[in-house]
């Protein structure tokens, strides 16, 4: 039980915390703030906040554990910011989908005496805003802990706790791992996602109404990830630089050589590159990571 | 009111027409072929085809519809060795995802009185064979056909009325038309999908496992769609050669420019492009064509 949370930022990832927090009884009170006043209200209104501020640094004061719930850019300024107000004891986690540079942001500005846990929750949607989230996002999906060397063992602890009361399970690897890993799992399928969306939109020979109508072709698939929010993501790519360009470098290689393989036509390779593929959806499916149902569900009860 | 549809093939299309043709009353008999023996005992089984023939030709013998559900490198043995049992009158149509290739391969075999209606319905799943099929799986989805110059509008007309029937929407266009929208919305999606998950089975730094473990975070969209069926997919990139290369030259090209602005440090510039493709995500939702429920759905009554 942690006496009282504070949430910085209140969209998807802040609101789902705090849905969930609350469905598990987790925690006495939640104060929450976020930098636009109609997102404040809307949070009270939904009532998974308990009390609003005005300030980060208010939110921030006296409580026992603050999650920094807003996109990675921005927590630099916040832990500035909210520094003075934190209490002796207190914990200082985050949910970035980046860690090495959230750590070098906030590190420097963590007083003695409280402790920075970094961790990033593996769940989310392509909605943003504090009318998005939902107590069950977290469940059965991972949260990675990347702890500081040297830093207080029992904060760890407290933090993985947390994560695994909201329903998640808990790993622990290094920042620099993490940022590799995501850049694999999340950063480059976001990429590419949103440049798929881009090209298709900007071809001369094919309009964009026809792109729409037959994008149940596999094209619809791509944009869902690039509905997300535009901002979290540039600051993504901003601060994992060189995990998303060395993995992104293997990519294009890879599309290079499949590319020559269209232009050769050799049905061989392509057959070859086709056929390993079903391991990997077998194998997400198979943890639990995604469905097995007909294109992701979406025929659900409709399938005779 | 089709006397008698011969399908060849009875996979994922294959069977997925001949259960929406019976849940329309559409079709008097089904006689179907496929050149496993084992998919003609399911097809049986299930009860979607009427009749199981042991060559094509048999089946396609004295057929009002004959619709050729085969990859696309297929169907010029397949026009060839069923042409002589073709009765007067008849139709021949596929579901081929190229077009230009489709009719080049098909056409010279056609006789003389028999009409050919090249037809592509924009619908599927990841699921492959005759277990796969089910009846609303063209609902509302879009069927494009790519009628011959100077061929019978009757025959035309049929076909249209046909895809009608089983659910769908029907558009018309030039093959060279089609085969370059279908290369935006489907060809080069599915060969990034393939890429990508090729790309991240085969990285020293980070292991099968993690790939797996932290796909909730984007990757594992990209699996659904690499999990289609690897021969279909191996003789579209062989059969739809020009448009895709030109696709991809596009996307590549686009590629390098977020790339060079990852590098930069552009945060404009990728902002930018990440804003503009949310427009495209809501023009397909409202066109019917995706659902807008959270990740596919995949949640589906589990939000509160």
């Amino acid at each position: 039980m942690i006496p009282r949370l504070a949430l910085i930022g209140l969209g998807l990832i802040g609101s789902s915390i705090a849905h969930a927090a609350k469905r598990g009884n987790l925690v006495g009170e939640i104060v929450g703030y976020a930098r636009s006043p109609e997102t404040r209200a809307t949070a009270l209104e939904l009532g998974f906040i308990d009390r609003a501020c005005d300030t980060a640094a208010d939110a921030a004061r006296d409580a026992d554990l603050v999650i920094l719930c807003t996109p990675v850019g921005t927590i630099e300024a916040i832990t500035r910011e909210i520094a003075p107000a934190l209490k002796q004891g207190a914990i200082v986690s985050d949910v970035g989908s980046v860690k090495a540079s959230v750590i070098a942001q906030a590190l420097p500005h963590i007083p003695k005496g409280v402790h920075l846990v970094p961790a990033h929750p593996i769940a989310g949607t392509e909605k943003s805003g504090p009318t998005s989230g939902f107590a069950t996002l977290f469940d059965n999906r991972w949260c990675i802990l990347t702890p500081i060397p040297g830093g207080d063992p029992d904060a760890v602890k407290k933090v993985e706790d947390f994560w695994r009361a909201l329903g998640s399970n808990v790993d622990t690897m290094t920042p620099e791992h993490h940022d590799r890993v995501l850049a694999v799992t999340s950063h480059i399928p976001h990429l590419i996602a949103y440049t798929i969306c881009g090209t298709a939109s900007e071809l001369e020979t094919v309009t964009g109404s026809e792109v729409i109508k037959y994008s149940a072709a596999g094209f619809r698939d791509f944009t869902r990830i690039a509905a997300s929010d535009p901002i979290m993501w540039r600051d993504v790519f901003l601060h994992n630089k060189d995990a998303t360009l060395e993995v992104l470098g293997r990519l294009t290689e890879d599309i290079f050589a499949l590319q020559r393989a269209i232009r050769k036509g050799d049905g061989e390779m392509l057959h070859d590159q086709f056929t390993r593929t079903r391991a990997i959806r077998r194998g997400i499916v198979e943890a639990g990571q995604d469905t097995d149902a007909d294109n992701f569900g979406r025929y659900k009860g409709k399938k005779d």
